[in-house]
Formats: C-alpha cells, structure tokens, sequence
C-alpha cells in the first residue's frame, strides 16, 4: 500500500528516523548501517514497506526500493519476522548478502545478532530460492512481465518457458503479456 | 473508504503501479490488461478498493469506478478473493464478462488462471444473480436508490415493487426516497 | 482518531458520497435524508466516524457533530451496530428520536427497517440511559468536564455530586477540573 | 508509524483536542493537565502514539515527546492499557512521577483514579526498571546508540559494557555504532 515517503527528515535516530509530509511526522524503522546516510532537515525519499499486525502499525524504510523489494522477501521466510529482517540488513547491505548466499558462508549469516548456526542453515536455504528473482533475469522488463504472471498463478518454470521463447526487448510489454498469456492459456488445454 | 487517488504516475509495472499524492506514493495492485492505458508521469485518477486483512493492507485500483464495483462485487462471492478477481479482470473486461455470463460460456471462464471447471460453473451462478444489479435497470438514479433501500435492509422485490410504481425521472431523489419509505414502512404493518 | 473530513463533494448517492481532499477521494456512508442537503462540487465539512473492523474500514458522516456523537453512542449498544444506527438516524433525526425516546413511541421506533418490537424496546431502554448525556446538562462546558471525569473512571452520581458544588460558569475550565479532581481524590480517601 | 500532527486546534475539550492538517481534522486523546496549555485557532504541534486496536484505531497526544515516550513505555507494562498510562499523566506530569518512584511512594500512585494499592506497588516495581532508560545514561547520542543496540536484540548489560569503553561525545554516530557491532560480534564468538 505505501510505496514511498518524500518530506522533510526531522529526526534521525540510529535505527529509526522520523519524516515530515503534510502536516504528519511519520516515524519509520530503518536499518543501522543506513542512518549514516541520512541528514536531518534535508528532503528525502524514503522506500518504505508497511507492516500492519493485530495490534500495531509499523513503516519499515530503506533508502534504494530493490533493499526495500529485498525485505519484503526475507519476512515472506517462515520465522522471520520485521525485526529479524532488518537486523539481516542492519548487518550486511544487498550486494554483500548475495555473496554471503552464493559462497554458502554460514558463519557470516550467523554473525548478525539473534541468528544461530541452525537458523542461519535455513535462511540460506530459503534464501537461494529468492535471491535469484531479487537479481535481474535478463533485465527489468522481463523480471515485471515473469512477476505478473506468476502472480497471475502460473508456475515459474511454465512462465519462464513461454516467456524465453517470445521474448524480445524490442516488442513491448503489453504485446509480450498479451502473447504468453494465449500460450499459456492454450496450454493449460483451456 | 478510499474511493479513488488522483496524482502522478511514478512507476507501471504489468500488475501494480506507484502513484503519488501530497509526499506519498502509494502502490496499487491492477489489472493487467489494464496497465497499457496507464504512463509514467502523467496525472491519472485511479478508482481504488482497500483490501483490509488481519496483517496487511492493499490498495486495488481501476480506470473507472463501474470495474472497481464489479470487483467489490466479485469479491463478495464465496472462495473469490481480491487475487482471483484481479486474475478474472485481467482476463476480461467488463463487457466481454457480461457476454460470458449471458451466453453461460463456461470453457471462457476457465481459461482464468486458477479457475477450473467447477469454480467456473459456481462464479456463473452467483454472477448471474450480481450481474443485474452492475447493469442499469432503469437509469443511475433508479439504481442508486434501489441500493440504498437493500442497503436498508429490504428485499429487493419489496423494494422494486414499491418503486416501480412511484418511480419517475422527473422526480428529484429526495421525493422519490421519503414516498418508497412511507409506502414501505406502511407495507411492514408499522 | 478521524473527527472531520473537509473538502469538495466529488457524487452524491442517496446513502453515500465521495468527497476529495487532497489527492485522496473518500468515500462516506451517509444517513439516507442528509444526501438532500449535500451538493456535487461545494466545499463541505463531514462530521465522521471511523469504523474499523478486522477486515474493512468504513467512514460513516454527518452534518453535524451532535449527530455523529449519537452515532457514536449508538454502536455502544449491544446489538446495534454500524449500519442498524445509520437506519435508525437515516429514518429520524436527532430531534425526533428525542421525543420517540421520551414518549416512550415503541411504534414509530419499529418503522425502522430491522428493527421488530422486541429490539425496539431494548433501545428505548438503552437509549433512556444515554440520552440525557447528549442533552446538555447545564451547557457545553459542563458537559465537556462530565464527560472527562467519567473517562477517568469516577461514576457519573459522583462526579456530578461534586461539578455541581464547585460548578460555576465563569471559572475557566483548568481550575473547574483541578478543583474536582482533588475533592475526588480526597473523597477516595486517597 | 504516527510520530506528531503540526496543524490548527480546532476544539479542546478537557480530555480531547482536534487537530486539522490539510482538509482532516484529527481527534486527539491528551492527559487531562494538558488541556490548558493548547488554545483553539493556534498552530500546534503535537507528538502522537497511534494505538491499533482490532475493532479501533485511536491517537493519543501530547506537547512533549519524552512525555509520549513514557505513555508508550507505561503502556507495555502488563495490566496498563492507553486509558490508564493516559489517567496516569493526565493526574502527574513525567518529574513529579520520578519523584514518585524515586520516594516509592505508593500513597500518591494511589490517587490516581482507577488504581488501588496493589496496582500501585506493581506499576512501582516495573517503572523502577523502565525510567532509567528514560533519563538519560549519559546523553541522547548515547542513548540513541544503546537503544539501537537494545532493539538489535543484544542484552542491556552486554550493550552498556562495550559502549562504555569505547564511547566518547566527540565520535560520530556511525563510528560509535561500527565499533560496538564489530566488538559485540567479536564476543558472541561469531
């Protein structure tokens, strides 16, 4: 629901800062290692991930939207939670994580406070399965068009299939949806 | 609540765009058949729906205010969710919908993703009932005050009874309204 | 938390409008007569309530902050909830339902949609309790310091044995409270 | 999410104000003692706790932020909800409530309404443990750090030991904070 805040920072806490727009002063988690980046009374844009639990609302905020993206699917892995995924990036930014993921390196995931060895096997394993659609497939148009359809409900390697056999950066995305879309729903027999 | 957003197109993806109002950027969720008549940077009135859960908060959106109502509808249906009615919406527009729906075209309506056979057979049943009343029955001011007199808590038949008799289009609402009531407060035996 | 939304009247509907400010168009659940009153285009300011349920949230308005205060008391009572207490205003208003309540009219409290003889007593009842609360006691200020000392906790006998010594128009209200606190502070035997 | 409202006070009632920025206007639930130092028409700013409940939604104000952050700590402690943490400083404001807890002086907790003596002597107990953090260790700086470290899931003890060795006013946030990471890391021998 809440994609961006752009105002005027208020205040800026190691973990936390506070944003202005309107007349509303909007207070917004943010990872340690981010706060350096960030100055009081400046304008800024801040990528901001809504958390709406029973009894609380919360903004979680990133400075770059593919960190903010990043979150949001580390919180989809069972067990963990808001604050475990921003002690993750309070740790480690993006590009370090995926190294961390690739070379398997187990004792650095485990460094970050509240992650034990076992915990740390896990999030690699689920990990890997994300971080390939965190990193770019062959190039944003095709990431968009291969997100819509598996959020559409079609299975990855189905969508992936029809789509590397039409695929051309040059067509355009509403003609290349509009042409895996048939494939598909003439393969599903229907 | 949120009736609509009017503001500046950030980003368009297949299914969700970004649009910004006052310093927020809100992310809305549409169809996908619907993202080719929507451009970055442009100011655009979006006709949204939020969708309330235990843990999350979305925002649905459409070009026109009659799409987002056949959605609210939809999503009133047993086993329709907010995902399989945007699935639905982006397979058809409304008009080729209602053809489907008169015509009892089972084989269209199982080539939405996620919708078998039977699913199919049972959102043909219940749209048949919905369908009307998103089709004028006699103009909008007809219409608006038939859903008032449900949304009070009379049958339909009652209501229409009642109305088709006094209706007139000459007659301002207020009129209209204050003589249904009458007449059917007196119908109940109150 | 939503006491009023200022803006212009973007449709009116007989139990329902949009009114924009901002980028944002809210959409307003209204009691039947008031639509009469409301006009497409003209600024307006609508007494609201935030209904919040765990899978929606919905904004009931008025004209008038008396009205929405009614409201408000309404859903207190078992067995009414949003939509029976916007029935019941959308058939009388504020006035009216005063002299129903007084003259003990079960009959024309019946008239409301949904609502037979039995249900028709209980809110007589409760309403009978509720009432002199919305009707001024002596006037607004008093009423103001009423009401706070109850959400503090004391009972309504008490508090207004006390207000009623030390009550005085011209005092300013600060001092009319601090009196009233430590003389029921100090009647706690606290 | 809520940090403050800056905008016009439209009422104040002993125990309410409403606040309007851009066309809403926002009710606000503020201690009792409060009231008397916000006037009607003027530009106000007010820090806010937003409270999520699953049927409500409320804000409650305050003219200090440190005054809000001790209505948020009071309201973790088990058996105190908004109503009582805002009866609490609606009857003493945050020093005269150090003192009370510095003098354990349960006679006072006491003439608050709704709180007898065995609540008094609980609520005793457990702001003992809170106020600390809530004066600050040394300064803000500090306590912005600690907290951080705090909220990164290490122990107070822990966080404090390695804080003050390496803490000095003149280093810059970000360094504080990398040196204690690294040190704290070092020891949970990760």
């Amino acid at each position: 629901m809440l994609d961006f805040i752009k105002g005027k920072v208020i205040t800026v806490k190691p973990d936390k800062i506070v944003i202005q727009t309107g007349g509303i002063g909007y207070s917004v988690k943010i990872p340690i290692r981010v706060s350096r980046y960030i100055n009081r009374d400046e304008e800024t844009q801040i990528f901001t991930s809504l958390i709406v639990k029973e009894e609380s609302i919360e903004i979680y905020g990133f400075l770059e939207s593919s960190e903010r993206d990043l979150f949001e699917e580390l919180i989809k892995i069972a067990g963990i939670g808001p604050k475990m995924a921003i002690n993750i990036l309070s740790t480690y930014d993006r590009e370090t994580l995926y190294k961390i993921i690739d070379h398997e390196d187990i004792k650095s995931l485990s460094k970050i406070p509240g992650i034990g060895k076992k915990t740390a096997q896990r999030i690699l394993l689920e990990l890997r399965g994300i971080l390939p659609s965190l990193q770019y497939e062959k190039d944003q148009k095709y990431d968009d068009i291969l997100s819509a359809l598996l959020n559409l409900g079609y299975k990855r390697l189905e969508a992936k299939e029809v789509l590397d056999k039409i695929y051309n950066n040059e067509k355009d995305e509403a003609t290349i949806i509009r042409e895996s879309l048939s494939i598909l729903a003439g393969k599903d027999g229907k």
